[in-house]
């Protein structure tokens, strides 16, 4: 442990009794997976090199006696790491000790992650800066080699997800980080265990892994990460944290554009219902175990390669939060093409993704264009979707032809039968051509409105 | 009737089949109002002098085999009248031709307003502008008057409200406006049942009367207004209509004015779900058969009172709009005080009426101020909320004192027994002040997400 640290950092947390006013989002699972998500969840990986994961149980919630809720991510040296914050002004004591140290840090000789789950450590005041110093303070003690000053910045990346306004049980969760570390490992149950650790209602746990190669070399790397979510997703990382981590050589400088442009592309390209968090943070690490020349720039050869395998890599995590939306049934492709620009593309396609109208008329398996088109008009793109020029379809995921609903704004003669047919699917893609003139495309991922999800969100006490 | 009017005016309807994609947004009503809902609808009224107001059974959906859904307000003389339309990229057919033959008019010698219930009109192409000026063609024809001059521009302002991309029956509906025509009249029955039948999801008919006197005489004037809503109702007049007459003389220009600024802090400032829709007006008529002195400009001495009575009482109308929200159990008021901006306090206060997790935590009697905050937080004002000055309450409606929830970014201890009990009643108000620098408030009225929300949307077919 370091004893260089200021004393303010290790001021105790105030003895403010929260108790009375424990809120939690859901009911704990019984952390049985259902047999739908079965499929989401892997068997077996292949690990970046030179990580090392475990977790613990601490029971941050009272509630919780069983599950562990403290995962600990980390490198076997120190490395450069990057991350993308909730853009929402009530931002979290994780996310301002986290972007801080990283900031001070330039991004250089992390060696972890520590997450809790159960408390969002958000709303909390100073004290709860001081919980988040805490977690990181702790998990630094844990190695053994030297940092690179006496005074330098923390080591590690802080997370917390979970209820609102109520103080982290700190005690409870600094006497556990040990453990955690103890039980760090490199095999697949590791890496399951952990990924599990950080959910709070998702239903099973995300976790992703793959090998890859770039063009300068025949050396294999190496990626994985982790995600949780469930509800509260909606653009700008809402109750959404991602741990991505690869064994390839990159500087702090390309790793973090790399990061911005792909959480972009993935992490704030879903909704679930448009609302966005306190806390949430997507982190990449990287630790160059697998050897090979160092990304220094992002005018290396194998910049754009790895962009494009991280950008894709972020895609297939957070859609697997949109698989697990909380009460979802279907998971649906927005598509808009031919935009002005990718901002108003975006711009319409979440406002089709948020719409509660077109949201509950896929639970309801209705081909309700009417809805959708509603939702295109009203989006706040600068430059609207051409009424003459617009056209929607359903796009099966079967590979048949897609069904054209509007085409250039006149409703067309809809085939019900097969409306109802590719509506069954629980995947669908709605394809929504804003003019005929060849402009910007988009993707965008979300699910449906259903009584689960009122459920969920409207009957939440423990 | 007038023959002068062009050729393209009598185009008939394509004969392109739309029965196939025949979509209603919930089954229909049996027309019995739930009892928790009778307290809204008035028993008698005073109406304006100078209008009579009707109705007739056509059938527009074809499930319909009982209840009217033509609806005729009517002045005895020509009067001056102005409208707000939906700012939805896809507007429907009556509102485009509403629209241009009040700018055509300068909103002068005006007669009717003629409204059909059952289907919207809306992405009809130009079949359904033609479809819309018969419904107007159609009611001018009714009037023994001579218009102004012999093609002058329609002198009845046309609605539609229903299903979106189908066709208007049009020849049912045009043989019907003379029976509606011959039901006139100015009773408290005429008014409630053609407040009755602008209708679609809605549980009860909105109608409200009231009697008003201006400060430059002791003259009575009446004021009477319906509308009608359910969901889909956010700012920018969402699958909304609203009707209301006044007898006072008002020429168009302050007219417009007045009824631009109380739609703004009415109609605009309620939210149902956060959807907006392609259709929706709201029109005022006034007719000036009470008697008096005419309200030419904005600067007559009279202008700023009867702006504040048509405001408070367009307030009045939109609140019976959130009464009867889709599925909704609350009426809640969300006031947004210390804003920089009224800007910003609408969007902080729409944030937070829109937000999923709040309505449904409203729903589960929840006095969860950690999704408030949230919502709050990703707002899009441009001078947000300061997180450290921030204070949410709710205030109860039997006038005890306000609970307060958070103050200045710290969480209070909240007596949950007390929370309980104010989030027992129907009525609730989130207090949510952004800084402690007095500035700007503004009020926002929305109601709960239920389970029935879900099926009433997610279960449409008839």
């Amino acid at each position: 442990m370091s004893l260089a640290r200021p004393n303010a950092r290790l001021l105790s947390r105030t003895n403010r009794v929260f108790s009375s006013q424990i809120r939690t989002y859901s009911a704990p699972g019984d952390g049985v997976i259902p047999p739908a998500k079965k499929k989401y969840v892997p068997t077996s990986g292949t690990y970046p090199r030179g990580f090392k994961v475990g977790s613990a149980h601490v029971g941050v919630k009272a509630s919780n006696t069983r599950f562990d809720d403290l995962a600990l991510i980390t490198s076997d040296t120190p490395c450069a790491a990057a991350a993308v914050f909730t853009k929402n002004k009530f931002q979290a004591a994780p996310v301002t000790v986290s972007r801080d140290l990283l900031k001070e840090r330039g991004g250089q000789g992390i060696r972890a992650v520590i997450v809790n789950s159960g408390c969002a450590n958000a709303v909390t005041g100073k004290g709860g800066i001081e919980d988040a110093k805490s977690m990181a303070k702790h998990t630094d003690a844990c190695f053994t080699d030297s940092p690179d000053s006496p005074d330098s910045p923390y080591r590690s990346i802080v997370m917390s997800t979970g209820v609102i306004g109520q103080r982290l049980p700190i005690d409870k969760i600094t006497s556990k980080i040990p453990t955690a570390f103890a039980n760090l490992g490199d095999t697949h149950d590791h890496w399951l265990g952990t990924a599990r650790a950080i959910c709070t209602t998702d239903t099973f746990p995300k976790l992703m892994s793959k090998t890859f190669k770039l063009p300068s070399s025949d050396r294999e790397y190496r990626i994985a990460g982790m995600t949780k979510g469930a509800g509260m997703i909606h653009p700008n990382m809402a109750t959404l944290l991602g741990i991505i981590c690869t064994d390839v050589p990159v500087a702090y400088f390309p790793l973090r554009r790399i990061l911005a442009s792909a959480a972009n592309k993935s992490f704030n390209s879903i909704s679930i219902d448009g609302d966005t968090s306190t806390n949430d943070t997507v982190a990449i690490l990287a630790n160059g175990a697998a050897g090979g020349d160092l990304i220094d720039t992002k005018f290396h050869s194998d910049f754009e390669s790895l962009k494009q395998v991280i950008t894709d890599f972020s895609i297939d995590l957070a859609k697997l939060v949109v698989r697990d939306g909380e009460g979802a049934t279907k998971f649906v492709t927005i598509r808009v093409t031919n935009a002005r620009s990718i901002t108003d593309a975006r711009r319409i396609a979440s406002s089709i993704a948020r719409s509660p109208l077109v949201k509950t008329a896929l639970y309801g398996k209705d081909a309700n264009w009417g809805r959708i088109l509603c939702a295109t008009g009203y989006s706040t793109a600068r430059n609207p979707a051409v009424p003459e020029e617009t056209s929607v379809s359903f796009v099966p995921t079967d590979g048949s032809e897609e069904l054209k609903l509007l085409v250039n704004g006149e409703p067309e003669q809809v085939d019900e039968a097969r409306a109802a047919k590719i509506l069954e699917a629980e995947d669908l893609e709605i394809k929504v051509s804003v003019s005929n003139t060849p402009g910007k495309d988009t993707w965008f991922w979300t699910c449906d409105f259903s009584h689960e999800y009122v459920t969920i969100n409207g009957d939440y006490r423990t």
